[in-house]
């Protein structure tokens, strides 16, 4: 009746006979806690050592590093209660040829993980676009959103506010637009459920990933609502939890949030075959398999590892590794076409910035330059890169599971001892 | 009829008149790349500082920084073509008071993070936390899984298979055992489309995250499958895209990936107002709005920013960055209850462990011995620390969004400059 | 290791030794087939009696009735190889009071449908409403989606097109709405995944449902595209199943498809107790649990039972039942207010028409008429009156359960004998 | 900023300056209503044509003619409230021929609708098949579910409630049961959210589709649980809504509600050619871009129209229409083999029995017996049917838009007047 799987955890868990001790053990404790770290914006080296000095010298040598200390206030605007930095090693992939709207050449993208056998995968497939001519790339749209909502006394009220403020969009885009240099806002669209009015609110950032950028334009939007409409809400939110803000939805799927990109490569079946050592016939079989796969096993989008990239390059590069939950979302398609294999990524959320957040620590940024990616005007190239490395991880991933070599790579790069 | 917003685009895309102009820079281009960077599994001073000599000595300072060079052996596990590490400034957050089933105590929570404000928000919601007794936590249950697909002639032969496999699935257990010290197979799911086959095995993992381990696993017990079943299929690839890895799915939301745990605390309202300067109305009336705008804007789950706690401590305590993409799903309730707020999280997908991975870099092991978590049988209790911080982080940002205090938050820490 | 449910279900397909004879019963068989039914758009009584003389008497009874083979043609427009008619027996609920943007007044509310109980449950909640003072309702917006395909050589020319069609949006609305009195289209949303562009026309149908309206529509647009365009799709496709019609999608909960109605009410806590048995407080606490349990299971949107009251109206009414399938998402709200209980349900995706489809039959147009919604003018009003009455079920339903009387209703009106 | 679209739904509402009168439409109304028609179980002759004294008589003579009021007795135990019947016209499809593990045939398939072309449509796709030498089909698994929630204190009891559900499971399914002939409780799988807990219990049910069945069984299986559970819940519901009840869900889709059944044909080349005017090629061009289509705009699962074939045989067959909500999920693959295109329907959710609801109605019986498919022992090859009969519609569907007669063919059958 149970399943046996079930069993074992209750089994694990005590069962009921071990309630009044796991009941004790869960109950709220009221014994004093330890003085609490109290929220410190500047990163002192003072502070930091004596935060230190009763604990773990060995811990402090890792995390409170001479070079950190050297550096410390470059991190002063990117984080409180510092006390020291943790290293991810950063491996390199390429040259990865991206033939792009705005991304032009051979790009050596830098990657940071702590999982063996992932720059060696992004490595394979990269090396093999850049042998098939490199990827075409487009960044297809751009906009950021943040979704404020409105609680009313009934619809009509929802009704008149939502006919006013479109009535009066311009006076609401001078209100957002006033507070930043490089945001704009593209498009209001509003959702109306019964009493409550979210307002989505769509942004270009320039270049930047933009998050705050929109949450304090349109915080002045709201106030310019409410100054002038002449039905009040009972209840406002800066955002509704509609955005999709670090969660991957059904809504950032469909009308993309972040940079929207596309990237592909067509590879001649030689090529395929030579460096992937399997036919493009079986790449197709594969391919079928992991979008069903994907689509009954209720994924947003179907791809192999998106994250895996993603991840890596967002560490390596300053961005804000939250959003790797919203962007390792969309589609990867694999065709046959002119007797050769056809490969593309689409992927909607890429919320990714050449300025701000941590594009400026040290290392990040040195890691942008690797690229020549760093500073101003960059961001749509930074995307494009970031879709044609994806197409890379895609390539190589699935080509591994196709030749069955996927073990394997796991088994001897990774050394795995558990 | 065309969105305003989707004629910026177009018009920023160059229209139908730049078509020749676009066209030409998506082509492949066939001139030779600079040769490529081979995949090297050994991180070597040598190697590294020859890789620089030609590069910018300003970016070689801040990647291959002396510290990391005296730590190089340290790496080699874990990453290939290294050529040097990135920091991440580590704030610290707590203490955070857990009482789980496994976890039980005061902890500093590192955090490793670039956006600002994020360890401040996430140090508000542990000293509430603590000052209401303590998270009551648990582990629920735990499972990785791997998804192999077996595609046959028909559906006939497919019956046949998942019979065989069903009536030998001991054989299958012991041939996938063997591979392991710490892995159990727990459960074989089978799902079957027409002529298509994926069996969901479902492991548990010791104190590692476990993802390679259950490959190695899956591939043993597939082998075994296909040296004694009487049927073959035609095709069959180790992973269909079935479990989930690194991606937000209902089949991670429904029957769990990796480990599930449950976290919740009652705070009396005079604590809420005092420390979060909000009624519990108010919070109720967000929380409904937020669980509204979670479910129509098609979000996996309802939860206000888990992927940002997750992402900060996945980073510093060496886990894989890249399973924020699968593990940041879950579902935050509120509720009035005895006259406070009881609040709780629920995530089924916590990809932690104690071991493996990046766990024993020495930054990273810093970080967990912060908390006591490191090495053997520290995973379930990491677990629920994880859960316990994620529900910090959820009353924080839903307070500081109720109470009309988001916007200023990010203005006054991040001191944004867009 | 498998679970029991799976074991018993391989042991009733007869396991591996079972095998040849499954094989047997599956394989394809060559001997002919019976001729077949040639496809006849005429409804003839001579035709109809030929068909029935070799086959049993009383079905031919109980299908070709004298009542409907005086009324066959009645039905030649809406079917081919007529046979017979099937009754479903209609119950009448009410009145239902709905004081609507186009609906005003008190609805006797047909519903056909052969589920014990279901009558009864939505004229018990109908019957709640009208006390309350009837239910307010708003259509919000309407727009039928067609959403052809174009396969393209590349981005390139998938963006070339997208450019050339915005620039020619004029004409070809034109062209679209020169095929029809009725509709116009509201807006074309274009939707890239690399070289595949997906043309999301949104149309308003006027009084019809509309479904065949923007097909036609929809056609002729694209053959404006075709012919003015330089650039050519390799392939293109009418509907690139992207609509979501006939489908539950999230596009259709975001977007809306269809016309989206909202509908509430507010019931005094003492109605709410005199009339369903149960407190506010608990009925609040079956709607946590309720939207709780949609999250949890994946369902789109959260309601209770929005798909009884459609399918027995849609069919009662002559609405094509089969948009029951993407019809019946939405929400479902409750919250106290003002000391009673508020409750509101909107659905995004209402296919109803008071003209075209099945709204002509005899009996359906009958059903219209009890409600004075037939023929033209009514769309909007009747979709009013369907959201109320989904309210109505809403509030019974959820009763029901949470007063416990749920299965006790199943018990005496369905006079199980299972 | 506003798009167009929205613009004009707000133009109609009235804008700002209408509120006042939209206030007063939408306000509740407090004179008194008509005499509400109290719910009546028994369907009798004298109380229909009293209902209709002082109403339409054509309505009537449509609604309640003599034929209806001759068979009211077989109505009694399937509506309340009953007015009269409303007539669907029934066209045939077939011969079928279907080789599965129940049917074994060749199938006239009564579908009821009111949408032209969609019987010519289904016709087309089955003649395909039978000449092709008949659709395979396999039941592969089967189980109503019925999820009841249970509220506790905390998450101590909610695992201590399971642990003892576990333990007595037996007891359970004995009590479970004791209530039906034809139900077996084969599972239980507790899913737990911190302090509350469903417990998704699944059945098989024999010849019928079983909604009620499952509901009484689990009423008394909870009852059982309350009686002898040492903790008791602050609250539970016999629904939990996570049972996926009359709506598509990932968990529906996941692990099978009702019975899972699949269905596939191998058509030669030559075949598709002359019967659909189209290649293979050109059909597969087609599936990839419906399968792109229905996951890019959130669909669960992807398919052309189940929902179509499904409404039209549910309702001549006495099925519970509502249940198209969730039967019409599942995945359409087609795929080139041997030379020619091989296709499969794999339904997850169908909700058909060939006894119970309104299988025993006059005409929805004679409809069954068609197929030899009425009464004991048939619900099995019913539902493998009812996938071939899907299977057949999406064929033909396909085919339609690949070959660009799709609009074509709507115009002549449905002689759209629009």
């Amino acid at each position: 009746m149970f399943s046996e799987r079930i069993l074992r955890v209750l089994e694990r868990l005590g069962g009921v006979s071990a309630a009044t001790a796991v009941r004790a053990r869960l109950a709220p404790r009221t014994e004093p806690a330890p003085p609490r770290f109290r929220v410190e914006r500047e990163a002192d080296a003072g502070r930091i050592a004596a935060w230190w000095e009763s604990r773990d010298p060995a811990g402090r040598d890792q995390l409170a590093d001479p070079h950190t200390i050297a550096t410390l206030p470059a991190y002063a605007a990117n984080i409180e209660n510092m006390i020291g930095t943790v290293k991810l090693p950063v491996g390199v992939v390429g040259p990865l040829r991206v033939n792009g709207l705005h991304a032009q050449g051979d790009y050596l993208v830098p990657l940071a993980t702590t999982e063996a056998a992932l720059v060696a995968s992004y490595a394979r497939g990269a090396h093999l676009i850049t042998r098939a001519g490199g990827a075409s790339a487009a960044m297809l749209s751009e906009g950021v959103l943040r979704s404020p909502a409105f609680l009313f006394a009934d619809m009509v009220e929802a009704g008149t506010f939502v006919g006013w403020a479109a009535a009066n969009a311009g006076r609401l885009r001078v209100a957002a637009e006033a507070t930043t240099r490089h945001g704009k806002l593209e498009a209001i669209d509003p959702f109306i459920d019964n009493d409550t009015v979210f307002l989505v609110c769509r942004y270009t950032t320039g270049d930047a990933a933009g998050q705050n950028m929109v949450t304090i334009a349109t915080d002045a939007l709201c106030r310019a609502v409410l100054e002038g409409c002449p039905v009040q809400p009972r209840a406002w939110f800066i955002e509704g939890n509609f955005s999709g803000d670090k969660k991957a939805s059904y809504l950032g799927l469909i009308t993309g949030r972040g940079r929207k990109v596309s990237a592909s490569v067509l590879i001649p079946e030689a090529l395929v075959r030579r460096c992937l050592h399997v036919g493009v016939d079986r790449m197709l079989d594969y391919a079928r398999v992991a979008q069903l796969g994907a689509m009954l096993s209720g994924q947003i989008g179907a791809q192999g590892h998106y994250a895996n990239g993603l991840a890596a390059f967002y560490i390596a590069t300053g961005q804000d590794a939250a959003c790797v939950a919203e962007s390792a979302v969309g589609f990867t398609r694999m065709e046959r076409r002119d007797d050769g294999l056809f490969m593309s990524v689409t992927l909607p959320n890429l919320l990714v910035g050449s300025v701000g957040g941590g594009t400026g620590l040290p290392a990040q940024r040195a890691a942008l330059e690797l690229m020549g990616l760093a500073g101003t005007g960059k961001a749509a190239a930074l995307a494009e890169v970031v879709a044609s490395l994806c197409l890379a991880g895609e390539i190589s991933i699935m080509a591994a599971i196709a030749a069955g070599d996927f073990t394997r790579a796991h088994h001897s790069l990774a050394r795995t001892r558990t």
